[in-house]
């Protein structure tokens, strides 16, 4: 059994577990009353609050424990633009960020907001000169995440906060994948994360507002948490939050070397492993943790099905997974393919034999998802000189397979049509034409979905 | 020592814990993957809410977890305003409800809506009266909680509930303080409740919407729970509140009985045992662990900390508690007396003898602080003929003990004025009337704070 699967969540640290433990019979109190109880619950929060803002590098009462990052994700963008209203009414985020995020920048929106999504390069990073052109001077806040979630590529926050701070505007940073690697050492503003992602229990979030931003907090009134995290303190969870991320943090280092040459072991290998894959992500500048990669021709949940029976969990951003019909908003926005996409994300003290174990199984896997796919002939027929493969109906990876098993009957120089309803095929038939050194036309509308136009150069 | 504050928070139940503890291994995990800890981390979820909707009487796809019962009612009020848009902007609350209703309708009528707080009787109850005659054509929503978590008072939900569904308009009923000894049964829309009022863990609320109640999820989209509770699940602390919530329950109606005499026997001897006291809340329709007093003359920051001291945990309304210069909104809605407000409210498995010694230790507590107050000697002088008291600039209980110690100066039939700036005054002169048999004229502006006349009639 290997979980591979840290960036989604990460298996209860030893030491949480521990100070969860502990605590239980001291943190149950309500910390606002008077008596013993309440002080010693309040004592308790207010030793976790320093271990945690030392961590993050800032005050103590800069720092609320929130209920989850969700929770702190959204109060903080919620809080922000609320507290820079007369500033005006336009938000930045990258178009990679967690789903929390952007959720937020709808409701903004709903709420006559304006909302400008920096695009990313190929690699998933936003360029600090896209951020540059979006500010503007009625901006009230700009966010990005430190790294991304699916890919593990790291942002130029250094950059973009420097640039936000000349501006004069705050920029919230998402450190939900960073944080048990290591602090954010830039000029930032507002800071989210989320204790379960460093092996933290669940339930609990950080949401870190310095001092001299302005922040209104929103929705009912609640005293607790400076105001910006309404309900009752869930203490046990925030004392064992604070202390494993303390623990983390002290192997972060070396940690961090040793896993980032396991994931470095399956970028360099699985495309030799493994014919038709695309590893995603920057190579470079990524988190220790993180590798992402999608083959071709196949189905991601048939995939994850296969590494699940082989003792394997792994995620995937496929549209065909967790009951989704769209590729996830990462990889779309990277316009690489997301067929057959695998997330690996090792938590700490992930072993290498393990890893090798899962180098040795994938291509085995892959390859029986591909077999059992083993798509039907398409139905192919010639409108005047153009080849048009009927996929309508037809989920991911078909479309795909269908278009990869005809191109071999277009001339050189001719033209395939593909008709799909699927929406991973927008994505996917673009990634396929730059994997396989073929044209892509473009898409034009047809009487059902969309006709993915692909000439034969070779 | 002796935790008589089991309505702010229960002590983990054991059941809790051993739960806690079992599922910590297990229920990591995010329940909406596809691989093996994924699906025992949903397995769990579901199992905890099949138990939890057993336990409140609903379908397990009407109940989400929250992570507060704060978070619950947050969300089940705006929800459910959101989602009866078209009925109307009218909601109904009473004056009595937790903090986390009011502030909610205060952010209501903050966006256009209007509110209509239904007031209570002495003993701290709606009149059904008052519910009908609040109802309207436009009313979106009425919220009523079960019993009032400072005074024990049980409300009249069954016969409210009836009238609502004869309007058509749902009913959010707050279980709070009750649900831990029965189902509310009655034909509630929204129920709402928290696991640490019951001896579950810190973090879990709950969160039931009928089946056909419309309901608009408020805040940025997220998947989890129905699209009702953002945030990642915090299914270890979810399973521990739905194994206490069943054991709980299993001792429920012995445990009432038991508990129930416990406070009776407060009730009955605290008047006799402690001069000047006012036993507040309905002496039959009450929940079984909650007895509520309060004692003339008396700081109740001050008793509090005595009672610490010998080693009861309680709390208090008053206004010289906590921080806050005003008294509970709930003794103020019931018009009873604030100063020295003492609530005892009595855990599961609560021992005899600590009741016992607590009603031993409790006049010589209160005649401690009394005797320490010591009030100077009031500044009157006759203007007119009326004597007037200054108490401008005391807090309570100064005012009240001024006017107790210059009555007797004044002749039967001639009044006096007292001048006081403190917010309790407004609340504890005219419940020190009524106790005392005197005359409450009523209030006057002055150049600073109020003139409360008082006319002695014996």
């Amino acid at each position: 059994m290997a979980y591979f699967d840290a960036a989604s969540a990460a298996p209860l640290h030893p030491v949480a577990r521990q100070a969860l433990s502990a605590s239980l019979d001291e943190g149950w109190a309500d910390p606002a009353r008077l008596y013993r109880e309440g002080r010693r619950a309040r004592m308790l929060l207010d030793a976790a609050r320093e271990a945690a803002a030392e961590a993050v590098g800032c005050r103590p009462d800069e720092l609320v424990f929130t209920s989850s990052g969700t929770g702190a994700v959204h109060s903080g963008i919620a809080g922000a633009l609320a507290g820079r209203r007369r500033a005006g009414r336009h938000l930045i985020v990258s178009a990679v960020e967690h789903s929390s995020v952007l959720h937020s920048a709808e409701v903004f929106e709903a709420e006559g907001g304006t909302v400008t999504r920096a695009p990313v390069t190929r690699t998933g990073a936003v360029s600090v000169g896209s951020y540059a052109d979006a500010l503007r001077s009625d901006t009230a806040l700009a966010c990005l995440q430190s790294a991304n979630h699916e890919v593990g590529t790291e942002q130029p926050v250094a950059e973009v906060a420097e640039l936000c701070r000349e501006a004069g505007v705050p920029l919230l940073v998402d450190a939900a994948q960073s944080l048990g690697w290591g602090a954010v050492e830039c000029p930032w503003s507002l800071l989210t994360a989320s204790a379960h992602k460093w092996g933290g229990p669940s339930g609990v979030g950080l949401l870190v507002v310095r001092k001299g931003v302005r922040f209104a907090p929103r929705g009912p009134v609640d005293e607790r948490e400076s105001g910006r995290a309404a309900g009752f303190e869930n203490i046990p969870a925030i004392v064992a939050a604070a202390a494993s991320l303390r623990a983390v943090r002290a192997q972060a280092a070396q940690e961090a070397v040793r896993v980032r040459e396991l994931t470095a072991r399956i970028r360099a290998r699985v495309g030799a492993l493994v014919p038709d894959v695309e590893v995603v992500g920057d190579p470079e500048r990524r988190l220790p943790g993180i590798v992402t990669f999608s083959c071709l021709y196949v189905d991601g949940e048939a995939l994850l099905h296969e590494l699940d029976r082989a003792g394997f969990s792994v995620s995937s951003g496929s549209s065909c997974t967790s009951s989704t019909l769209t590729p996830s908003h990462v990889l779309r926005a990277m316009g690489v393919l997301s067929e057959g996409n695998v997330r690996v994300s090792l938590p700490v003290g992930a072993a290498e034999e393990d890893v090798e174990r899962f180098l040795d199984v994938l291509p085995g896997a892959v390859a029986g998802v591909r077999e059992k796919l083993g798509a039907p002939a398409p139905v192919a027929d010639v409108r005047g000189d153009v080849l048009v493969v009927d996929a309508l109906g037809k989920r991911c990876p078909i479309p795909v397979i269908e278009l990869a098993k005809v191109i071999g009957d277009v001339p050189v120089g001719g033209s395939v049509r593909v008709l799909s309803d699927d929406e991973a095929a927008r994505l996917d038939i673009p990634a396929w034409c730059e994997m396989r050194g073929q044209e892509y036309v473009g898409e034009e509308p047809a009487d059902r979905g969309s006709a993915y136009v692909v000439r034969r150069t070779s």
